[in-house]
């Protein structure tokens, strides 16, 4: 670790406690969303189409409930029209959109069984072309929905483009005239997968009079609950969600696929229910996130200094029009102070999965496009590449692209961070090339309830709302341990179901730790001004003659002093004769989310044979704001870096030409393992958010944003070959080598030429030519 | 029913909603204690002593130990010495005190295996003398604990009577020689049973790290945490209670038996651990009510006012000291203003269970002797028994004989209720006699903590924390509906786990409605006031013009008439943009429970033949101070007088020779079923108790004390005879009728005799002799 583990001004904040946690989940004690079980429960299984796009003439389900076992069938008419958003992502209604789409379900004493009746629902389907190729689809090939209208233009023909948006300042055009150097590009990038370990899983128990239980693994039980519900066309006060650990989730687990199936099929049944997806259905029939396609034009001067940027970015939707576009386009420039700009956005249907957040949605492509173009024009006028941003970085007072005045923000820092780092001045071997990149992600906060209570013991139970993906119940057991001034250990975090604490946002939005915390502030300055109640009337004192430091409460005054100081031990000890129960609520609306910003190194090595590119270094310096829990951001650093790689070397949806996933399993869809990293350095760097108490920014998702473009920087350092393709696999990498060396090859025969035209001597041009020829 | 089920001043309260958690109970699945099962999880079993007394020389667990499927074997060594009150009643240390005492315990992966292991485990015992009469044991003849020294008197010799006390006040024994009339009378109850139908079980959960999960049927979970804990001298936040439903309590579910004993199993073979008592392990192996003895002699005037009390209280502490005796003592004369006193009580070892409380502890023996003594002064001076006690009964300002002066309080009105009844004017059938008694509980409070979240769809979620054993979820959620202004179906009422709510106290002493409501009154106040400054806000107005009524905000004040009601589910739907979640949490410590009183009417007929006592009609007259739900109030006042009449008539444990009780189940353990009781008539006497927001005194307890003394009272009036042995079960009532008759019959002779002396003719006094004899 290269930051100190020190802070001054707190004792407990910064520093690397164990979770809370950590046992039961190394032991496999910890229940995730497969690991509960019902007496009399059965199991819930879903018939998906096998086809990319298709109409249901008719479903025929009666050999499957006559089946033995069987128990209840459910179709899309079981399910309210036009309920949630969008209704049909949890069971089509006639219309197919994906391969992989639900079309019925089934509950059965065993999953044989379910899988049995499955085979036995008959379903004909009229085939209709499909569209896979989001350039193919925005340009209408094949219109997926014949009443989409882009932007709801009634008098528009229609389109798979679904929404537009711009983001326009200055004079474009005008800047881009003046301009000393201009980049324009085209960027791919493939369909991918948040790839969680945990595939979706939940148990459903529904009571006679309309009450529901649900047993979910998700990054927010509270929204799970609300979606759900609004599926069902009920109030979400009828389902009480109880949340199970998750195994990832990274934005993929924010929505519901199997949640309200379970319960009509629960409902039907007269029986609780289970569903697990198989990692096939995880591929296929949850929200992967969008491919891309990004046209970018960036000029700058030869000083340095941005000038204009023209854009167009067009996002796969999915199989629905979807709300995520605008996040790719917030990102493309929000680290940089640029004067000039139009960006365009489009949300483009394909016959896919309907697509769904993957961590720093959709900034990761934009990124890709934008900070491998600022490399290029480092290049073209030779400036180095932290110094060119340095020079263009966003800062206090910026006004970024999206909309917001910056307030005090550390992109700058990152850069310093970067810029001072060791490895920014390391050697290289042979074939290795260093990348830089820049990523930015703006945070959200949202609502957070934090409920204390004090046990006899002086312990103290912290229940808030938000499921633990990353540390969470530490990092939250931290802040609370800092304000009453106890060890970590006294406190006991938990995380509640939906009806036992306060409203709760989901674990998304790198929020969880920057709003859980700000309630559990406002919590623990209930406490202690109640402890300091206490101590008071115990004292026969005013309240305002007690301070509460240490874990105590200290007589505070003149004629005080004698007082032993009372702890919270034995303040609980004596509650009930002092007025009850020790305890404190506090819910709040987490607003003023700060942005995060990051600068990546990446250092790579080329096979100049198989095009293979292994990653031998990288370092990612990002601003937490504030790190409650030194290994828990550097954890996220660290994580987001890793799938980041991932992303830019090996990861993508194979579509064949029936517009059906080629590759959906682990090991087809190639994701980096331990043996893929070298071990990624966090630099934690620390400029805090001026409206939190402790100012967190938000660590989360930062840090998937750079590596497309550090190690596409990175290649083309080694190999001297711009990649704009992701993922940059061995063939594409390989292709580009061969396609640069013939250029060069080209480039030197024309070279050769032209030297032969202008020498005279025969004998002398074919002596330099042989010279030539054999470097 | 009789009483009016509307009240003018509330909305809620008072009326028959149905309970929340009715459809899970009705339908079988709600989960009680032995509901729960975990993966891997072993079976407990314990080895219980055959022998009432005896020293334990060796137990030799070694081939239970190897048996296959047997994970782990734990005796007394197993646990901290002289950790908990007493520790030994978990498991014995060398000394078992009675039969079924614990002496070892299994877990094994069936219930089969685990029987077979207690069959493989030796213990050498040394049989000891043993003991269970209580008077045999008060005056020493055998001593259990040696070390044992009336109320620690070193001096003295040792002893069974572990601690004595005594109430006295005014000049006893000039009042007894002023007298008109003196009644004196010694009286005997039976150690008995709670008899709830669930038997003690849980399931416990161990972690590496020393973190215990252990789901409870209790009437406390908190509680049952904290016992446990010090059973195991760890800190109570060690251990998380999740509490299962109750199957009935009554005082007995307030303590730990199975719950350390499965954590030490758990923790020794690393597994889960479920341990359930059979029906035989509950009569002879939890803790029953005391039996006793008691001497009361009472003095009137000719005009009917009691005048003087001198009475001895011997109760049955079981196998170790108690701290329950004193409650008898309070009971014994509390709905009485009494001048002269002297009331002195002993707690006496047997050899018998460690003695705990059941519904009213210790009142019903107490009241049993003070309300058949009353009875006969009444008869012996001719005058009416409610009159008498109206001429007699306590009221505010009285001074008790335990010590508080009475506020407000419901004596008088429950005798004018039973006196305006029309049962007590009713006439009666053939062999058919009516008695009276009253009753006194003095009711606690203690800690409470509730939580309430408002959910999406203005659902409000309600949380506290003692389990729901009569209702208490109604009850709750009925006071928070009141308070918002909402129906009580908005309101979901929960039972919250030991981690996830404030401390809560145990559902005993009448305290769950009354401590609650406290608690939710005032987290309720805290809402209004949240909901009134989000309105506020809205309506960009201060807070002091936004009211709450009628389940929403109204604008208040000039100006303002314009605006629309914003109801809970507006101001919920906008709470994330006015500061978030809205809930609000308070903890009180539930002071000032004032005492309730009861009045019982009782009609019986006797069957002269075989004994046997029918109660025919029965009145409960009972001072709820303030009836949240009817229904469940009146169901309480049915289930004591259920309980009290059982306790009456039949229920008593019988122990042999050898010390072992020879009825332990429920063929032999007879309490009353439907078809052994009339419909019992609740009458709901509301006399509000002023220190509580809403009234409520508790009505949990109360009437569980007067039916002994009036189904004898009945029997009496009935059939002449006055029964002091509880039960008065069919071979008493015979024996008592027979002796009266042998009495009558005798001094019927006498009488002729004297007769025959007086009279000269001899054929006269032959005649009527005869005639005589006829009759």
């Amino acid at each position: 670790m290269s930051n100190t583990d020190t802070d001054t001004a707190y004792r407990v904040l910064g520093t690397r406690p164990v979770r809370h946690d950590g046992v039961d989940k190394v032991t496999g004690r910890a229940n995730y969303g497969a690991d509960f079980s019902l007496p009399g429960m059965l199991h819930g299984k879903i018939l998906r189409s096998p086809h990319a796009h298709a109409r249901i003439r008719s479903i025929d389900a009666s050999a499957a409930q006559a089946l033995d076992g069987v128990f209840a069938v459910v179709t899309g008419d079981d399910f309210p029209a036009g309920a949630g958003s969008p209704a049909e992502v949890i069971m089509c209604r006639g219309h197919v959109r994906y391969q992989g789409h639900a079309v019925a379900a089934v509950a059965a004493a065993t999953p044989a069984i379910a899988d049995q009746a499955l085979d036995l629902i008959k379903v004909d389907y009229e085939v209709l072309p499909h569209v896979t190729d989001i350039m193919e689809a925005a340009r209408g090939a094949v219109i997926i929905d014949p009443e989409l209208r882009t932007d709801g233009d009634e008098s528009a023909p229609p389109s798979n483009i679904s929404n537009t948006d711009v983001f326009e300042a200055g004079d474009v055009a005008a800047a881009f005239r003046a301009a000393d150097e201009t980049v324009s590009h085209e960027f791919d990038s493939a369909t991918i997968h948040q790839g969680y370990i945990e595939p979706h899983a939940c148990v459903a128990r529904c009571t006679e009079e309309g009450q529901i239980l649900l047993w979910v693994s998700s990054q927010g039980h509270f929204a799970i609950r609300d979606l759900t519900a609004a599926q069902l066309g009920i109030g979400p006060s009828r389902i009480k969600t109880i949340p199970a650990e998750i195994g990832g989730g990274f934005g993929g687990k924010t929505t519901v696929y199997l949640e309200p199936v379970a319960i009509r099929l629960a409902q039907k049944s007269g029986r609780p229910v289970k569903m697990v997806m198989s990692r096939a259905e995880v591929f296929t029939s949850s929200g992967p996130a969008p491919g891309s396609h990004i046209r970018l034009k960036m000029a700058a001067t030869r000083d340095g200094r941005i000038t204009a940027v023209d854009a167009e970015l067009w996002y796969e939707s999915g199989s629905y029009p979807g709300p995520l576009m605008g996040l790719g386009m917030m990102c493309l420039t929000a680290p940089y102070e640029i004067g000039n700009y139009r960006i365009k956005g489009y949300n483009v249907l394909v016959n896919k999965p309907f697509m769904r957040p993957y961590r720093a949605p959709l900034a990761p492509n934009a990124a890709h496009a934008a900070e491998t173009v600022i490399d290029e024009l480092c290049e073209r006028i030779g400036m180095d590449p932290i110094e060119f941003r340095l020079k263009n970085a966003a800062r206090k007072g910026t006004k970024a692209a999206y909309g917001p005045v910056y307030p005090e923000i550390g992109m700058v820092a990152t850069l310093e961070a970067a810029k001072a780092h060791p490895h920014y001045r390391a050697p290289l071997g042979p074939n290795q090339g260093r990348g830089v990149a820049s990523g930015f992600w703006m945070n959200i906060g949202g609502d957070a309830t934090a409920n204390i209570s004090v046990l006899p013991d002086g312990q103290v139970s912290l229940i808030t709302g938000r499921p633990d993906i990353g540390g969470s119940r530490a990092a939250q057991a931290m802040v609370l341990a800092e304000e009453l001034g106890i060890p970590v250990e006294q406190v006991n975090p938990s995380i509640g179901d939906s009806d036992s604490v306060g409203m709760n946002g989901i674990s998304e939005g790198s929020s969880t730790a920057y709003a859980s915390s700000m309630a559990i502030h406002e919590a623990a300055a209930k406490l202690i001004d109640e402890l300091r109640a206490r101590a008071a009337l115990e004292w026969e004192v005013e309240k305002e003659q007690v301070a509460w430091r240490e874990g105590a409460a200290h007589p505070n005054g003149a004629g005080n002093g004698a007082k032993e100081p009372l702890s919270l031990r034995a303040l609980a000890e004596s509650s009930s004769q002092t007025g009850g129960p020790l305890g404190a609520e506090a819910a709040v609306n987490a607003r003023f989310a700060a942005p995060a910003f990051g600068t990546h190194i990446c250092d790579v090595e080329v096979d100049w044979e198989t095009g293979k590119v292994d990653v031998v270094r990288y370092t990612v310096c990002q601003d937490a704001g504030r790190a409650l829990h030194k290994s828990y951001v550097e954890g996220q650093l660290q994580g987001g870096a890793a799938q980041g790689i991932g992303w830019a070397l090996n990861e993508g949806y194979y579509y064949n030409e029936q517009g059906v996933m080629d590759n959906a399993g682990f090991l087809d869809y190639r994701m980096p393992v331990a043996i893929d990293l070298p071990m990624i350095e966090p630099v934690v760097v620390e400029v805090p958010n001026p409206k939190h108490p402790y100012g967190v920014r938000g660590v989360g998702e930062n840090a998937i944003v750079a590596p497309l473009a550090a190690v596409a920087n990175a290649i083309h350092a080694a190999a001297g070959v711009r990649l704009r393709q992701v993922p940059m696999s061995p063939p594409r990498v390989l292709e580009a080598i061969r396609a640069q060396r013939q250029a060069i090859k080209k480039q030197r025969e024309a070279d050769i030429k032209q030297i032969e035209r202008l020498t005279t001597k025969k004998s002398d041009k074919q002596k330099r030519r042989e010279d030539l020829l054999k470097n």
